[in-house]
This record gives C-alpha cells, sequence and structure tokens, in this order.
C-alpha cells in the first residue's frame, strides 16, 4: 500500500496526460470509422482523415516515450504541461488535415518544438543524475526551475 | 537489489501480459511476412491480413498505455486480467479479418468495452490518490474490491 | 527527492537508448517529410522511404516494451546494451529497404535476434522474481553474469 502510493505520487499528472491522449485517440479512431463504414470508403475525404490519423498514431509511441522519460528524470509538472500543449497542437493538425484539399496537405510532422523540448528535459535530467552520482552536485533544484520557466515559451505560437 | 525486487512485485503480472503481447505480435507479423513475400503480394488474402495487422498495431500503444497506467495506479492483478481478455478479443478480430471477403470487413475498432474499463480504473485510481493526498481519506481497499468483481462482466461476450 | 533519484538509478540507461531511438525516429520521419514534399509524392522512392518508416514504427512499441521489461525485470545494463544493437540493426535495415529496388525488397520483419533475447531476459527475470518470492532461493546474480555473456553473442554478424 505505502510503496504504491508512493509510486503514483511521482506518476499521477503524467498518467492524467496520458488518458487524455487516449481520449484524443480515441476521438481520431472514432472519426476514421465513421468515414471508412459504408459507401463512401474510398473517397478523398476518407483517404485524407485516414493520413491525419495515420501520422498521429505514428508519432505516438515516440510522443509517449519522451514524455514519460522527461517526467521521471526531471520533472513531472513541467512534463505534463509539455504533453497537454503537444496534444493541442495535434488536434489542430488533426482538424487542419482533415480540412484541406488534398494539393495542399500539412507535412508528414507536427509539434517537433514540444517533442524536442521533453528530449532536452530528459537529457538534462540524466545528465544531471550522472553529475549527482560521481561529483555529488546537485543542480536538480536549479534546473527545475529553469525548465519550468522555459516551458511558458512553448505557449508562443 | 532490495529496491529493484520491489519494483517487480508491482509489475510482474503485467509484465506477463506485455509479453504475451508481444508474442501475439510476433504472430501477427510474421503472418503478414509470409503472405508478402513471394509472387502474392498484390492479393487480396494479403491485403486483408496487412490491414489486419495495421489496425491491431494502431491500438497497441493506446492499450499498452492504459493497462500500465490502471495497473500502476489501482490493482496490478484486475488490470493483468483485463490485458489477458483484450489480447484474446484482439486474436479473434485478426483471425476474423483474415477470414472475411473485402464486402464484410469488421470495423476499424474492437475491444472498446475492454480498453473503456481499463481507462475507468486509471481514473478511480488517479482520484483515490488525490482523495488520499488532499482529504486523507483511503477508499482504495474497496474500490480493488469493486474493480475486481466488475471485471468478471467482461467474460460477457 | 530521494525517492526520485532511486527511480532514476534504475533506469538512467534505459532512458538513454530511448532518447537515442527517438533521434532515430526523428531521422527517419525527416527522410518520408522531404521525399514527400514537392512533386515527387507518387515516385518509386518515396514509396520505399515510407515503406521502410511504416515498417520501423510498426516495430517501435514492440521494441520499446521488450527493452524496458527486460531492464526493469532483470539487467539494466544488458537491456541498453542490447537496445543499441537493436537502433544498429535498424537503420541498416532502413538504409537497405532505401537503397534497394523494388524488386527485392528485404522483408517486413527486422532484428528477430534481438527481441527475442530481450524477450528471453524479460521472461527469466519475472521466473527469477517467482522464485525468490515463493522459495527464498535468489538466482539473480547468477542470471546476470550469465545474461551479460550471452549478450556478446549478439555481436555476431
Amino acid at each position: 500500500m505505502d510503496s504504491s502510493t508512493t509510486v503514483v505520487e511521482h506518476i499521477y499528472l503524467l498518467v492524467m496526460v496520458t488518458l487524455i491522449s487516449v481520449v484524443q485517440n480515441a476521438f481520431f479512431a472514432q472519426k476514421v470509422e465513421r468515414e471508412g463504414n459504408g459507401q463512401n470508403a474510398k473517397t478523398s475525404a476518407f483517404e485524407r482523415v485516414y493520413c491525419a490519423n495515420r501520422n498521429c498514431m505514428d508519432a505516438y509511441p515516440t510522443f509517449l516515450a519522451v514524455m514519460w522519460c522527461a517526467g521521471l528524470c526531471l520533472s513531472q509538472a513541467t512534463a505534463a504541461f509539455a504533453g497537454i500543449i503537444y496534444l493541442v497542437v495535434r488536434q489542430k493538425y488533426f482538424i487542419g488535415y482533415m480540412g484541406q484539399t488534398s494539393q495542399s496537405t500539412p507535412g508528414y510532422l507536427f509539434g517537433k518544438r514540444v517533442l524536442f523540448f521533453l528530449f532536452l528535459m530528459s537529457i538534462v535530467g540524466t545528465f544531471n543524475y550522472l553529475l549527482t552520482h560521481y561529483y555529488g552536485s546537485n543542480y536538480k533544484e536549479y534546473v527545475e526551475t529553469i525548465t519550468s520557466a522555459a516551458s511558458a515559451l512553448l505557449l508562443i505560437p
């Protein structure tokens, strides 16, 4: 009981963001299901929604891996905040992809900035652990403050 | 050694279900490999097995995320049990997809009920943690009992 | 602070390998992005790079799951070493896929040996935990030594 509560304490924000992303996945999948059903299975609308869902699903494991690594290694709250922003970007991408004509589809990639931020957080967290382990100096608090401040930059469109 | 054993204690059932799902993935992938090899790479049989594998793989990260969240936040055994049921549903879906004629393929989604159950488990677990943290009241034991009982409902086809 | 450092201690090598795999994913995705842009979106070169990326992404959640299970249940360093080898194999597969003519593409699967090794590690780790729990006998040190030695076999091409 005790040790399990400790585990939940360190991950509950990440779990929440993961659950929101699952709801979003279900929303995407349901769009594909509805468009694919019936006689319009080969139309351009189906192809676009299928392709948008495909691109989102391709990046999904990468996103989950980076967010959880960043959250476990450095700071849970900042990683969860960046995760939420990624989900907003993904929602915009999906809606934008569906509305486009096939001449001007958005690119394959999206949310590069957020993923890069989470990636940096993981690297900093790992290096901070190595520094703590081998040199005894611990910069975690400074790094966490800087990271929280830097995460505000993600809000700039 | 000590703390690592503690970690394994909380996840070994989830690890087992994950390993079974990996074996199933390998089975699916090997079906695709065999159908895709040789001269029949553009037949309808290949397309169907490829599509079934695709739909299963699309839902795989979502399934893993929800199962692990439910297992870590609430109850390991119940989450593993629901995971096993999901794998059975997935096996049926794959076999059914392969055997169908292309007129009447099953939909894009499957195992919705199990995923929803795991999703609910994660939410309940997270809320229970928040209640414990802020109010000091702990309903985890009651919730675990109710969840285990409710998981029997998943067996209804 | 304390307990969080303990967590990082058990996973920092796995986090590093995960981050390297994310960089590789970004490299693959960027190749797809560049080939898909512009007028050559329907050429055979685009189809090949898209297919290579697809096959790599299909196996990615399976790889992550097996590597983390092996690392948490048995030995972090050996799992990370096998993960690095998997990434090298994947890089070779991707490059090979892009360079091939469409008559002789490599198969759908790759890195089977490494995945099988990580899978075995997870099973051994789980069984060792069960043995420790129910019989009190702990073979973890012997198993770890044997596993580290066996991981050298993965270097044989």
